[in-house]
């Protein structure tokens, strides 16, 4: 079957091996995948991941392994990417997500979906409605990640919350929160992706401009990947307030912790979510994902798709099987 | 008057000047007075601030501005840091040590506790019960600002909470979870130093030992204010756990904040606390604080006691009035 794997580089290939199909799992046959900039982090050595890549998808379930579970083939699923053991407390919580021995789709220990083929346990899967298209479906991922931020932190109605960073996460973030009426000032550097932020319901605001709203969120949301978004993010909060750190920072340079703990700022790390709350969302038509979509190209051209990712102003690269 | 002063260099002077008593202001003749490592980091330039150091205290009230406030003259006390506005959203909830427009003790716009003399608003004082000695009252700060983990932090009786680091901000931390019967488990790198959380009841553990601890506490707090420790203690959290940060860091090399998205952990920065509940546990014989006292020095030697406060193995200085 045909795969976009990473081994050291990034690679097409034609021959690699079709899955075979575990206890509890289905054979996922994939209609389309996003690219995720965690994807591009991969290739750069993120998690020392080695084999195919990718974990935003949607698929039609082709076969499966227990008999019982006969009803899902031929369905049109997307699936939670983290496959835990069954058996640990994370899991009884459900919290696979935080199993120790976990696998996670094309980012630890789990072949992704870049490929024709791939296998995900029958419980993580949840079925597209009917009125909900591949192109959307496909962002429910990346949108359930930006919904477990209300899944950790209690934001109140009268709550100012800021959100840093006008990439593919921010916006993500944007649409969620807009979704749900939350007073949102987005924060960015490109007037056109802010757009997309304003017309989701938020107020948005240059990075630029944000001269005097020191310390005047109750909330603050990073999602610029970038220590200088942190420390503007840091800046930003209230003390006593809460900061959502929503994008892996590796400081090399200096990053100075002490406002922190002078304001006693609570960090809040943040990563995948569940997708349950998110489809009705999609089904009631209150997240308008397409202004997201820079580019749907055929999946041989995968490795294009990543040069393009890289690119000033991509949004999201989707491959089509 | 005597004075202990930061301005570009520390200096013991003999002829600062009294300070003159303003509204709601008791002036407060010193009897005792710690040194903090917090005084020492003003003099590497920390908060930038310049004029008389010091803000552990006992002392006498020796004048009030306020008539209604002459019950106070004479009585011994002690007394919170923060002077805030008294009219902002922070201080009408009881959190002056957020007003924006706070004055702290030594620390920040206000004159220090290292001097004959100083003046702190009546509302901050609290009087020294007859049962608690000097030596024991000047601790009531730095304890107070360990039992600020309590008021932010739910620990659960079924928690397991690890502290990091065992010098004397750790040792305070140490003496109140003991106090408090709280599942912990100390670890540090100073056998001596230990022996002194053990006596309050806690595990202790040396860092060298920790092997097969990854992720095992629901709690750790990092109070060693080294880069290293910082990392040590994530490590050591449980995914969805909390990190206490009770040291100002900044980080000169590379520090990768990865694992708290990851591991979506609660990083909690946590600084000064309230003194109210402290005093109980000093009055009922609950906080052994005497080992925690390498020196009482007179105040004259000052600067000596900065000295000695930054050699290897050295706990509370105390300088006497």
């Amino acid at each position: 079957m045909r795969a976009l794997i990473f081994d050291k580089t990034l690679m097409y290939v034609e021959d690699y091996e079709k899955p075979v199909l575990k206890t509890g799992e289905a054979l996922i046959k994939t209609t389309m995948a996003g690219i995720c900039n965690t994807d591009e982090e991969i290739t750069k050595g993120y998690m020392g991941y080695k084999g195919v890549l990718g974990h935003e998808f949607t698929g039609i379930v082709e076969d499966v392994f227990n008999d019982e579970d006969k009803a899902w083939i031929g369905k049109r699923v997307v699936g939670e990417i983290n496959a835990g053991c069954k058996s640990c407390s994370w899991c009884s919580k459900e919290l696979e997500r935080h199993c120790p021995n976990r696998g996670t789709l094309g980012i630890w220990q789990k072949e992704g979906c870049f490929s024709d083929y791939f296998t995900l346990p029958v419980s993580n899967l949840l079925e597209i409605p009917d009125n909900v298209s591949d192109e959307e479906a496909v962002f429910i991922e990346p949108l359930a990640a930006a919904y477990e931020i209300l899944e950790q932190v209690h934001i109140l109605p009268t709550d100012k919350v800021a959100l840093l960073g006008d990439g593919k996460l921010g916006l993500s973030i944007a649409l969620v929160l807009g979704a749900l009426n939350i007073d949102l000032t987005h924060i960015g550097k490109h007037p056109n992706k802010l757009d997309i932020s304003a017309s989701a319901g938020n107020k948005t605001l240059n990075l630029t401009d944000i001269k005097g709203l020191e310390q005047s969120f109750d909330i603050v949301i990073e999602a610029t990947g970038s220590v200088g978004g942190f420390e503007t993010s840091i800046n930003l909060t209230k003390p006593r307030g809460t900061l959502v750190l929503k994008s892996t920072i590796a400081a090399q340079e200096g990053l100075n912790l002490a406002p922190v703990v002078i304001n006693e700022i609570n960090v809040v790390g943040s990563r995948c979510g569940q997708f349950t709350p998110v489809i009705p969302l999609l089904q009631k038509g209150k997240l308008d994902v397409k202004p997201l979509i820079t580019k749907v190209l055929p999946f041989e051209q995968g490795v294009e798709g990543f040069e393009l990712n890289r690119e000033k102003g991509t949004l999201k690269v989707i491959l089509k099987f």
